[in-house]
This record gives structure tokens, sequence and C-alpha cells, in this order.
């Protein structure tokens, strides 16, 4: 067996203290696999005194990440810092420019650097790990870079934010409103105090560009990403859609068209039956559609110490094997930036719900604005109630441009007896 | 970029001319992603004329397969000839002897001859690439042995088998007898004319041991596996099942327990809403639980030209990049064999179904056998007929050693007011 491999841990939270245990309580078993020890032999964390649960006694500790990069009894670096700039960046810049593979968590650090950090990686010649960057434990980034070489990808989809799945799924399963299911995942841990990153889909797009880099042979872009959270979903909306047959998902979608590249994170009317539906609380999944393989499915945890650790080491083991693949699949040079798609040229079937006056003519109002637009109705839902009390009128369409849907429901805004703006979700045809 | 990977391909049935196909249409993308270009320069088969939608000429043709392990020009011998011995064995033989690597889809062969061929293979400096041999095209052999590389798994699971998953699942969608969706499959190619590898579970069972293999670092040992098909599962029992919420599913389950490695394949109950249990028609899918990773899950098409030539050429990519793996995750020297867990030892809920006289005493007589092997009763249903004509009971059981349970069902069934053997479906914890 070839000599240990040494690591640099940078950033000691969850997910580094998780490296550290998964190595001491499986490390024997991790060497038979990669045929040689991971050996952590420093550390670089911001805080030295706090309980990790983990014995850093033998380490050393640098404060400064970078020296990481610089100590030259240090084989690779493994950043767990985060953030998509500042010592994360400059970290893995220097690690890579004295030619050390960077095993890292970090998808923001990868959506806006991702193509430069590659590239540098590949003069230097080494690699990037970045398994641990997608959902979590589910090995997706290998299979989309390796199992599924074979295949041109037509569309590769995903639940790729834990918390956004079990805000949603809480609020169909109470009935509760979205800012109240929020603060109780504040309060369990599944939502940070500042939970914007993820309940806005920023987080899912940081993924979405990744996996979208790996489908069609493309640098990253994160700016491409049409990108809409989930607050304004309502509990009406939620039970309207499984009255209909749909879940709500909040999907990470990226697929090429004849427009260019679409990548969109928004919530999604998913089919109930379709087994990425039955993705729930903080699971994710990934669907990957190859022009060989047809459907494949990829489920598991998305996020926790134990996964993402788990997906750290899976890129350990593959360095110290000697895989030196190309970060994204195929070497930087040949990444070829696709135009993004518009999303006005987004074709696909939509639900939308209404809130009207009840009155004679208001459902020939509506009709008349989609008929003018080329939109057709699919299904439509009207409650009964008391005459002139408000009701709620739900209606899902055929598939249409986006930017006629778009028209047609700003008519249908302006018209008198619509007394809310018109909630519309995407249907995504599974 | 270097120069090309020379492929020899012996077998040119459905998957033989998909592999020809998909480099054909996708051989520039896969050669952008393998760093080379894989070319397939010769080929064997038993009929020259044979009409298979792929273009032949150019190729050298070899009637016998052996030749291409011989032929100086050929670098890596690709072998879709099928059968765990004969030509199959000796071509695999003769190309590693070679130092030539192999990719097979043969799941036979190396459920028997795994070890010993991975074994040669190391000797010879080179490697088997077996992924086309488990779950068609879902990476599942690169998950096990690479993504999962930091767990201990516990537990690996899966529907293997696309025929007998059809079957079952029409079965339970027309409520028709195996006879008869049987003959319907065979007629729209879904099954065999001699259906018995698998639908007395024989293809789980090879499979199954290769996963647990890669699993549980140790040779596969396809005499270990406990076998039983889907010919004795009834409409009857499928509908009860149903009725009690679970679907019926053929498993292959491995795991590691205190009595050893228990490998089984047999019709299991799962309850409706388990991942696995949504998993339809021919597709199949794979669960694995890991101790950082939890539980995983991977679904797709598990037969079929297009997806299993995904998986041949993922290995094809594989190998084309340099990479050199152990053939199952360790090198052969470390595969430990684990003692086969007697079935005996097997400790699970049961789920049986009794055909009884319908008067008094009987429940009676059944409670008294169960509580006298210490089976506890779960649940039971009891449908009323007319006195005297016979009744269906069925019940569940907690969890109990099988030892118990086929004690309890032996006196069980030779009570007077029996009518048939009783009929039993174990019931997965998932």
């Amino acid at each position: 067996m070839a000599g240990p491999l040494r690591l640099g841990v940078a950033g000691l939270g969850t997910v580094g203290s998780a490296v550290l245990r998964l190595l001491e309580q499986n490390g024997a078993l991790v060497a038979e696999r990669a045929g040689r020890e991971l050996r952590v032999v420093a550390v670089s964390a911001r805080n030295r005194q706090r309980e990790r649960g983990v014995a850093l006694g033998g380490l050393r500790w640098y404060d400064d990440p970078q020296a990481l990069a610089a100590d030259p009894e240090i084989d690779l670096v493994v950043e767990l810092i985060g953030g998509a700039d500042g010592p994360a960046l400059a970290l893995c810049q220097a690690a890579l420019a004295a030619g050390k593979p960077v095993v890292t968590a970090n998808k923001a650090l990868l959506a806006h650097h991702g193509a430069e950090l590659a590239s540098l990686a590949e003069r230097a010649g080494t690699t990037i790990g970045f398994e641990a960057a997608v959902a979590g434990g589910i090995p997706i980034v290998k299979t989309l870079r390796e199992g599924l070489a074979g295949n041109r990808i037509g569309r590769v989809y995903g639940i790729l934010n834990g918390t956004c799945n079990y805000i949603l799924t809480t609020m169909r399963e109470t009935g509760r409103e979205f800012e109240v299911v929020l603060q109780e995942a504040q309060q369990l841990g599944y939502a940070e105090a500042d939970p914007s990153f993820d309940i806005d889909g920023i987080d899912t797009a940081h993924k979405l560009s990744l996996l979208a880099a790996l489908a069609f042979g493309c640098p990253p872009d994160f700016a491409g990403v049409y990108t809409e959270g989930i607050r304004h979903v309502s509990p009406l909306d939620i039970a309207f859609a499984s009255e209909m047959g749909y879940r709500i998902k909040l999907l990470g979608v990226a697929r090429l068209t004849e427009h260019g590249l679409e990548q969109r994170v928004h919530p999604s009317m998913v089919r109930f039956g379709a087994p990425i539906s039955q993705v729930e609380g903080v699971f994710n999944a990934v669907v990957a559609e190859g022009d060989q393989v047809d459907t494949t499915l990829y489920a598991g945890r998305g996020a926790g110490g134990g996964p993402t650790a788990s997906a750290v080491v899976a890129d350990l083991a593959d360095i110290a094997r000697g895989l030196r693949l190309p970060v994204f699949g195929v070497m930087s040079a040949r990444l070829t930036p696709h135009p993004p798609a518009p999303m006005d040229r987004h074709y696909g079937a939509y639900y939308f719900r209404l809130m009207v006056v009840d009155k004679p003519g208001v459902m020939a109002d509506v009709a008349a604005c989609l008929r003018d637009h080329e939109v057709s109705i699919e299904a439509l839902i009207q409650r009964a109630r008391n005459p002139g009390e408000p009701v709620s009128i739900v209606l899902t369409t055929h598939e249409t441009a986006e930017a006629q849907m778009t028209g047609a429901l700003a008519r249908i805004g302006a018209l008198e007896a619509v007394l809310e703006p018109p909630r519309m979700i995407r249907i995504e045809s599974l």
C-alpha cells in the first residue's frame, strides 16, 4: 500500500467535524478501498477552543487557512469554509497553484468561479472534487461525470434544497402558512437564521449550475439561472395541487432547448406518481434523462454532517487512487458556453389561481384573455360560494410559451372582477 | 488527446449492437469525456449475416471470440456473450492473461468466477468493468465501489429483475394469475422463452452476490444466496398485501448480521410509501444504507440495449481515462469471505395466508400454534363467508426468528381445518 495521503482541512463546522469523525471511525476500511491511508495532518478554523466531538491532538493547527496550501507536508486541501469569495476562494487558488488537489463542499464558490478554478487545476495537473457540493451524500457528480458518460443528457432536474422541501412537505401535511412553518424549521435547525439563501432558491441555483455544467459540458453559468423561491407558495395552492393530482416542489431544472440552455429554479407542480413527487422532507433527489439510459433517479439526504462527509471522503478516495478527472467532465478548453434560453421562450403547462368577485361574466372574460393569447385550458376548478362573495378559480393549461401565459395573466390581473394578482406555478412535464 | 482505445466486442445481440450504435451516435462526445476515442476495431458473433442495424464494415470479424484476446491491435475486450462458463469464461481468462482489461455485462460469470477473475486481473495489472451486470443503466457498481467509499454499508437491497417486477406489477393492476401474465410478458419480449432464470430468482441472486461483494468486501458468494422466485405469488396475496398497505416485490437483500452475511432473494412485502414500493414495471432500483450517508436510492431501467450499453460505455470511459480499480473495490487478497447466515436465523416480520374450514375453534388453534412458537400477531384479516365454506385468514406477525415461524407454520399446516399449505411471504422492514 502506498504512503498516506496527507490532508489539510479548512473549516471545522458540522461538515469538517464529520469528515474527521468519519476518518476516525472508518479509516481502516476507507484505506483498503482507497489503496492508501487518508490522514488528516493539519486543520484550520476560527475558534480553537470550541468543542467539536473529535480529537484534534497531534494535528497541526493553522489560524490562517492559506497556510494549509503552503505546508509542504500537506498533499491535498479540503475546503469547508464556505462562501463564494474571500478565504475559501483564496485557499483554493493557492492550493491549486501549488499543484495540490482540492476537495470542497462549496457550491457558491464553484457556481461563481468554477470555470476559472477548473482551468487553474488543469494547468497545475491536479483537480477539484466537489461531490459534496450538490445533493449531499448522493453521488450525483460522479454519476453525471462518469456513470452516464455514454449519454447525451436531455434534461437534469432535482430537489436540491432540503430546507425548502421540508417546508413544502410540512405545509402540505399541516395546512399551515409558509411563515409559520419556516419558523418551526428554524427552531428545528432545518433552516438558517437568515434563510434567504435557501428559500429564495439561490442555493438550488448554485447547485443547478454545477449539474448543468456536468450534463451539458459548459462552464457553470449561475448568472443564467432563472430563480424564484418558495415564499409565495400558499397552503391554498398546495391544497389545489393535491386535488388536481400534483405535489408542489422547488425544482432546479436544466435542459438544452432550441433557444439555448434553460436553467430555472422555481416551485413546480409535479404529477403525483412521478417518483420525484414522493421525495419528502429533508430528502433530495436528482433525475437525469439520457438518450441511452432513459430516466434515472438518485435520492438521499442532501445535507447534514454524515452525508456530506460521505461525499467528501468519496472524492478523497478517488484522488488517493490517483484519479485526476477534468473538474466538469471534459477539459476546460472544451467547455462550451451555451446561450441562456430566455424564460419567455420556456414552453410548458401552467397552473394559476385567481381570487374573483363571483358575478356573471367573469369566467367569460378570463376565457377570452386566454383565447386571445392562444392559451388552452386543460382543467378548471371553481368553488361555489354565496353570490357576491370572493371565490377561487383555479386553472391548468395545456403547454404554451411562457410569453403567451405572461401576456394572458397580465390582462387577467387587470380585470375589474379579479381581486388579487394571479398566482402562477409552472407544471413540470415528467 | 491520447490515441484511440481499440476495442474488440464479443457478442452482437441486443446489447452488443447497442454498444456499437451508442459509439456511432455519441462517439465524439464520449471521446471528449474519456479523453480519447473509443474505437471498435473487431467483433465476434455467431451469425455474420444477421441484420443488426449497425455498420460492421471496416471491422475485423472473428468467428472465434478467443481471437479477440490474441489480436495485438485490440487493447480491451468487451464480453457480451453471456453464460457462466464456456466461451465467455475462456475469453475473459485469455484477455486478462494477456493484460487486457475486460468489460462485461455477464452477472452469471462473475457470480460464479468473480473472485478468481478479479485475482487474475490484478496479477496482470488490469481490471474488469461490470457496471452493466447489475441493474442495467443505473451506475450502482460505481456508486458502491466509489461513491459510498466512506461508508460502512449495513444493508443493500433492490429490485434487480425487470421481468419479475413487470409480472408482479401487472398482476396487481389486472388481478390476473401468474401464468397468464407470464405468457403476456413473453409475447411482449419482457420474458424469455425459458423464463426460469428470471422468475425463479436466479438472475436476481447473481446480481445480489455482486452487490454484496462490493458492499461488504467479500468474494461473490452465489452459493450462499437463499433463493425463492415468484411462481407461487397469487393475485389473492397481492390483493391482501394492498389492503394491508404493502406491495409485493421480488427483492434481493444482503446485510451483515451477527450470524454472518445474509443474502436472500424472495418475494417481499414492502410498505407502500417506502420509495422502492413505487418502482413499477420493468424498472429496477437499489437502496444502499450507509452508516454516514443513511438511506440512498438509485432507480432506472434495468435492462434493454440502451441502458445496458450506457453502463458498458461508462466502464470503457473509466478505463480509457486510465482508471484501474480493484474489481470488487478492494484488492483480491483483502476480500474476506463472510460465513453465510443460515436462513433459520433470519429475523423479521411475516405475512401468511391460510385457507380454512370456517368452524368454531379454528382461530384458537392457529393462535395457540403461534403462541407456542412465541410468534406474536400484528394484524389479522378474516373474511366472513357462509358457515361451513372455506375462508381465507391472513395474518401479519411482529418480528421473530424464521425458525419460530417455520415451526409455527408446520403445526398450523397440519391442523385438520387448514385446507392448503399456508402461504408465507416475508415482510421487509424499510
